[in-house]
C-alpha cells in the first residue's frame, strides 16, 4: 500500500459494505463509494477490479494463507491436521474489522444474486487452494480434494458461528471445532 | 412446452453452445441465439431469463431430481445410500444430448468467469436440494450436510469422466463409482 495513503483499501472496504447495506448493491456506484471513502475513483480502480470484487477482495489472502499453513503443517501430519494448520493460520489473520463487517457484509450478499455467484466462486477457488497445497504434500486424490472440501466447509461454518459470537472472540477455535464436527460426522457416514 | 414449438428450449441451447464456441461467449447476442434456433427473441425469454441461465438451465431440473431420489430411497438407507439413490435419478435423466454438448459447454465455462461463478452458484444450489432432502430424512446436521457436498463432489467428478467416455455410455455407473471413491477416502481420514 503506498505511503501517503495509509487505509484507503480498509475504507473503501467499509464504506462500499455500508452503501450496499443503506441502499442496495446495484444502486451503489464505484463514484459513491470512493466519495465515501474520501478517494478518488482512480483510487478505487488501483484496488479492487470493479464493484463486486471488492466484497471478496480478502479471496487470494486467504487462499495463500491457507495454502502456507497446510505447507506449513508437521510432515508427519494427517490431511485433516494439515487442514487444521491452514484453517488456523488463514483465521488467525480475521480480526475485528472482519467481524465488524461480516453481518453486513453477509446482508449484502444474501440480497444479490451476482454476489452469490461471486461467493460461490470464491468457495471453489479456495478448496482448490487447499487440495493443491494438500497434492503438493503427497495426500493422494481423491483424499485431497475432499479434505480440501472439508476445510472449505469447516471454514463457512466456523465463521457463520464467530459472526454470532462475542465481538472480542477470536476465529479460529470456531473454524476449528466445524472441522472437528465433520471429521466426526465422516466417520458416522462408514 | 407449447405444442406448437416442439424442441425450442434444445434448439436455443445448441445454438447458444454452438455461438459461444465459434465466436465467445461475450460476443454472442440473445437475437444471434435465436436467429440461428430459428426462433424469435420474444421465445428466447419465455424460456431463459437472460443469456446466462441457459448454460445452467437444468439445474432446477437436476435438483429436484436429486431431492426426489433421496426422498424415494428406502426408509432404512443409510445417508450416503440415500445420496446414492439420488445420483442414480439424475443422472439417468442425462442423455446423448448432454453428453454431446458437454464437452463444448465446460470449454465454453473454462473461457469466461461470469459463466464459472454461475457455475459455482449452480454447485451450491445442488449441495443444498439434497442437504435440505437429507434433513428431511431426519439425518442430522452437519452429517446432512457433509453428505449434501458429498453428492455434489461424486456428480461432478462422475460427469468429469463420463465426458471422457464413450459416446453411448451411461452416466450413473461413474456418477456411482465416484460417491464409492470419496466414501472409501472419507474412511481413511479418521
Amino acid at each position: 500500500m503506498a505511503r501517503w495513503e495509509p487505509g484507503a483499501r480498509e475504507r473503501l472496504v467499509v464504506a462500499a459494505v455500508d452503501l450496499f447495506t443503506e441502499q442496495g448493491y446495484d444502486a451503489t456506484t464505484v463514484t459513491q463509494i470512493a466519495e465515501r471513502a474520501g478517494v478518488t475513483k482512480s483510487t478505487f480502480f488501483r484496488y479492487f477490479p470493479d464493484k463486486r470484487d471488492l466484497l471478496v477482495a480478502g479471496q487470494e489472502a486467504l487462499s495463500r494463507l491457507l495454502a502456507e499453513g497446510i505447507a506449513a503443517a508437521p510432515e508427519r501430519a494427517t490431511p485433516l491436521e494439515a487442514v487444521a494448520a491452514g484453517l488456523e493460520r488463514a483465521s488467525s489473520a480475521m480480526g475485528p474489522m472482519n467481524r465488524e463487517l461480516g453481518p453486513r457484509l453477509k446482508a449484502a450478499i444474501a440480497a444479490n444474486v451476482e454476489l452469490q455467484e461471486r461467493d460461490a466462486l470464491k468457495s471453489v477457488g479456495l478448496a482448490a487452494a487447499m487440495t493443491d497445497a494438500l497434492v503438493a504434500r503427497g495426500v493422494p486424490d481423491p483424499l485431497a480434494h475432499l479434505a480440501g472440501e472439508l476445510g472449505v466447509l469447516a471454514f463457512k461454518r466456523g465463521y457463520a458461528q464467530w459472526l454470532e459470537a462475542d465481538h472480542d472472540a477470536a476465529l479460529a477455535p470456531y473454524t476449528l471445532a466445524a472441522l472437528e464436527d465433520l471429521r466426526a460426522a465422516s466417520q458416522s457416514l462408514t
